[in-house]
Parts: C-alpha cells; structure tokens; sequence
C-alpha cells in the first residue's frame, strides 16, 4: 500500500468520522481540537497533504472592491465543457467570442485606442494604436500573444489585453489572431507567432520591442523567445509573460493546492486539460515549444510574471520565475492578493488591472531602447 | 440569511450528499463530473468559496529532494499547543530552544561563521562573524531580528538565520535577542530591536547597513523602519523581511486558503493566534508595530520579500510587497514552488537555502554602500 493511499484512507476515514471544518473560525475551541486531532492523523505520514472540506471567505484587505467581486463569482459555466466534435468546439468557442467583442467598443473607447486589422508576415494580425503616444514610446513595438487555452480567443476576441497596455502604457501593439484548434493543433498557432515576430522586427528595432500574453499567450511568449533563441532571429528587449501556461499537463503544486479555488479555470481536468490535448495533438507535452518551462532560459530578455494568491497557474508562475533567477535572467514577480487566474485583466475598472499593465508599461520602460 | 451562510450550508449538503474528493485525478470522468456540479452548487453564489476535501500531491517538479522532505513532514507536535501559564509556555520555548541550538555547532562550522556574544545599546545580542568577509562587506553590518511568533528563539536559538546570511553572504551580522512574553508583551521586542538599531547605527554608516529577518523577524523588520521614520533615525539602504507576519491577526486570504496545507503553522487558530494575543496583551492588533502592513511605507528602503506557494503567510507577503510597489518602494518578491511557511531557513542543505539567502544577499550587495 503506498504511502498515498494510506493518507488517502485516512481521510477517508477522518471524514467518515467528523464533522466537516464548515468555517474560517472555528465555532469552538472544541471543535478546533478535534479538527487539529483528525487532520493530524490524516497527515501523519510523509507524503501528500490530505486537507479537509473548508470554506476560504472572500478577501478584502489591500483589494478593491471591483477585484473583490471578480474575486466572489461563481465558477463560470463552460468549466467543464467537453465538446464531442470539432463543431461542438466551434460552437462553444464562438459564443465565448461574441460575448469578448461586445465588450471591446467601450474598452477602445475608455483607453483611446484604435484598431486596425492587418496581415503581417502572412498572419493576420491587430495593430492597435493609442490615440497618443509618449515621444519615449515612438520607436517601441509590442508583440501580444492571446490567452485563452489555445482555443479561445479568435479575430477580435484577442484583443482585450493588448488594448488594457496600449492604453494605459501607450504603446503601439500587434496582436497577432493565430491559428488554432479544433483546425490547427500545434505547431500552428506557434508557427504563426513566428512569423509575425519575424516580419515584425523589420518593422522596428528589435532591442526596442517586447513581447507579451497572458496564460497562453504566456506560455507562447516564452516559447517564441525559445524559438528564436533556436532560430537565431534577434530577441526582444523584455517580454511580460502573465501568468503563463508554462506547463501544459497538470504538473506543479497549485494544479491541485489551488483547484476549486480559482474561480476562472476552477480545475485542470475541465475544459483546460481537454483544450491541452486538443493542441498537443499526440505531441510531448514536455515539449519546451509546448511546455516552455522544459526550455533553457539562458540568454533570456528581463521578464516581468504576474499572477495571484488563488491562481490555478501560480505554481506555472512561480515555476518559471525561480527558473529564469537560476539561469540568471532579470526576472520580477508581482503576486496580486485573493486574485484567480489572469483577473488582473478582467475589469478594466479595477485599479489592480490599470496597477498590473502599468506596473508592465514601467518594466518595458525600463528595459527597451527609444 | 446571509450569503456566507448559504454557502456553508449548500457545502454541507454537498458533503452530506457525494462522495467527497481524494484523488488529485478524478477517478473517472463521472466521477469528475459529480464533483463539478456537487461544487458548482456550492459556488452558486457570490461571495466565500466553498473547498471540498482533496489530497494534494507532494510537488517534485523544480524542487531539491532536501526541500521535498520538508514539504513531505507530518504538521509539527506543537501546532495546537494551548500552554495555560506563563510556565507552560515556558516549557514549550524552552524545550524547542535546545532543539534549535543542539544543531548550532553543525551550522557554524558548516559555514564558518563565528558566534560571540555581545551587549548592544543595553540589549543582549550575538554577533555573527564569517572567517572571510569579501571586500565589499567589509564596512558592512546587517542587523537581525529572528522569528518564533514573538515566544520562540531566546538566546542561541535565534541565531540560524543569522548564520545562513552571514555564512552564505558573507556579512557580519549582529542577532538581536529581544524579550519575549510571557514575561514580557509588546512592546518589550520592539523596543529592544530599536534599541540595538540606534547603537548599531553608530558601528558602520547606516547607508552600508540592512535589516533582515523571517515571519515575526520580518513583521519586526518592516516595524523597525516604521519606528525609524516616526523618530527621525537613520533607515538602513536595503530590508528582507522574509514572509513576514505583516497582519498579525488572521486578515489575509492564504490565512484560509493555505490553512492544513502549510505544514510549519498549519492553522493561525493552534499556537500561533495565542502567540498573537499573548503578544499584543491587548493593543489594537492593528497598531502598525504590531502589523506593519497597517504602516505608512512611503520613503521605505529597497526590500527583498521571501515566500512559498503554501505558504500561510502567502497573503501576509504579497499583500506587503504590493503594499510597498504603491508607495513607490523598490521591492522584489521571490516565492517557493510548494514551500511552505519560511521553510527557505530550515534545511542548510537544501539548495533552495543556498538559494534565498544567496538571492538576499545579492540583493544586499546592489543596493548597500561599501
């Protein structure tokens, strides 16, 4: 019997036996005792932590009120979607999308930003333009790379995130709408990044460019700096990987310390670790292009990571952090209280999200060549 | 009935009526699927969020095995310990004091730092002396406040910290062995601590000086410079408060969310809340030298901040790193894949020990004069 099923069996036991811990507070003194007696020997061999049924209320200290509602929802309702076909993906996908879009008129309009749709080295892409641009920002180009699990996201529904930097960093931002399942698995969407970031830096100077994304966009980010560490196409000066989908399979610790916490991704084993297949499509998921945290960091640009206290993806974060520090890389890292996975882009009302793309505009400030 | 209610009860129904989680993986995809509308029921409305029982699998993935064995161990004896008299508890220091100092020797001559004890501003200290400073250290001086929650680590027993920053970095370090309760309540350690401070400041220039310190040595820490503003002293150039018990009382997300997870705490509700009060003897715990978190940190110096994924005192860290990137303060944040509470100190040869105090150390280096 492995030590594992002995802790599992414990619990099991433990509670088959007590009353489930309920509150933050323990009613009692009592009932404390005998919770701390019942979770002691369900934890009394080395191994994995058995944590009992418990009920995490909603934090407010150092967070806004618009976060703290972001923070308070319900799971949302396509977290255990499993479409049976390509068209059950579509559908699924396109509804996501629509809701995305009808969103993006007041976004442009509250940050001044325009849109304007392109191809760049055969891809197509956005370019998104802010209505003005700091004389620093002038010569300064940013590559953004969409999250949304290598499905969601397609046209204009990538654009929420490389619209909150343009306008509250004033850059000038490709975005680049990438091909993905249920039509194109990997390497597609990786193939179109590079090729926009190939033309791209004939558009500017590369030491005057970065590269960013959330989640996926993330995990692509870091790949495309791979790849072009491989390919020996120049660098970006700095690249901002938020929250990055680093390790596509359910590997590190807050894949299982944080599920049914984070109220956004909620659980590797829904829609998210069926969207990871979809897109390896038989490939290694240790596939540093797949999984970039497999991938030598050496040589890497400074990189800005963001995540959360309640992130599905804070262990994907925090991996990569201390990866990119041992390699030598400058590398910083902002961990924003009670937040679920990639909110700080959710509400552009939020003062955390203004906080989290500023906090990203200043690093790029910081790094780029004018 | 109030929404928080509500959640508590449709958990309880949930539990009384499924099977609850063990597995990391979902036995089966049914399985899963029970689960996801069992939780999605529970979660139905804004507001706490309702855990179910789960097993989290100790984390291997960009950990040592030294640090694996630490996230592995059974919760401490002393988690819930509720001594009912000022002899019970010293009973309890006492005895985990010898604890502490019979491994002294081992890590003094590991690391060649010698230990002399000294009497600094009227206060007991020990200085810390490595058999080789480098240059640069030369006319340097650290100032440490060691943790324990306020009642652990009198005499030698503060000094791990001490050593691993001087053997590791290459500091003399001067170990503050401020008084403590039961005997003696806040603000007897503060006052110790500031003590030290002002006759430190005459032995080297304030400039080439930092203060360092872990949990409640990091909530010291950020009180230290806080006290030092309010009475015009010098600032130290750089401070590493290292998951610092910023919130004294049990504010902040991971106090929940990490609770049965971290397996050094464990829970605020065991030892370390007695701690808390025995400590604050009825001050307001929101007073900023008892929680720092509640200070003015405008004008602070340069800070490292040093935590774990499980951190109980995840939200103490973030929520002060934060805290201090909005008043404009330097401030760099490490966290631990799976580490919980202040575990970077406990094994000298885990390479993730090497690792902080290396990083802290190089902080240091950046930021002081010479």
């Amino acid at each position: 019997m492995t030590l594992s099923r002995i802790a599992v069996l414990s619990l099991a036991l433990v509670v088959a036996l007590t009353p489930p811990l309920f509150a933050q507070q323990p009613a009692g003194q009592a009932d404390f005792d005998q919770a701390v007696a019942a979770h002691t020997a369900a934890n009394s061999r080395p191994g994995p932590r058995a944590i009992p049924a418990h009920v995490v209320p909603l934090p407010t200290a150092e967070i806004s009120p618009q976060l703290q509602t972001l923070i308070a929802s319900p799971y949302p309702p396509h977290m255990n979607a499993d479409p049976k076909s390509a068209a059950e993906w579509k559908e699924l996908i396109n509804r996501r999308a629509a809701q995305a879009i009808a969103l993006l008129p007041a976004m442009k309009e509250q940050l001044a930003v325009a849109v304007q749709p392109a191809v760049i080295g055969g891809v197509k892409c956005f370019i998104v333009t802010p209505k003005t641009i700091p004389a620093a920002n002038r010569h300064r180009l940013l590559v953004h790379v969409h999250g949304g699990g290598y499905v969601f996201g397609p046209g204009e529904a990538a654009l929420p995130e490389a619209i909150l930097l343009a306008g509250f960093g004033g850059f000038k931002v490709i975005s680049v709408d990438y091909r993905m399942p249920p039509d194109f698995p990997y390497p597609a969407a990786m193939d179109d990044a590079m090729a926009v970031w190939k033309a791209a830096v004939k558009m500017a100077k590369p030491r005057n460019m970065a590269i960013f994304g959330t989640s996926t966009g993330g995990a692509m980010t870091l790949a495309m700096v791979l790849r072009a560490k491989e390919e020996k196409l120049p660098l970006p000066a700095a690249i901002a990987p938020g929250t990055p989908w680093s390790d596509i399979d359910k590997i590190g610790d807050s894949y299982a310390a944080n599920e049914w916490i984070d109220n956004v991704l909620v659980s590797w084993d829904g829609w998210l670790g069926r969207a990871a297949k979809l897109y390896a499509a038989g490939h290694d998921m240790k596939d540093p292009y797949i999984s970039p945290i497999y991938g030598d960091f050496r040589g890497f640009p400074p990189t800005i990571l963001t995540s959360g206290t309640r992130d599905l993806f804070l262990s994907n974060t925090v991996r990569t952090h201390r990866k990119l520090r041992r390699a030598g890389v400058v590398a910083e890292l902002n961990v924003y209280e009670g937040m679920s996975h990639a909110q700080y882009g959710f509400d552009i009302k939020a003062p955390e999200t203004k906080e989290a793309f500023t906090d990203i505009a200043r690093f790029f400030d910081q790094h780029l060549g004018k």
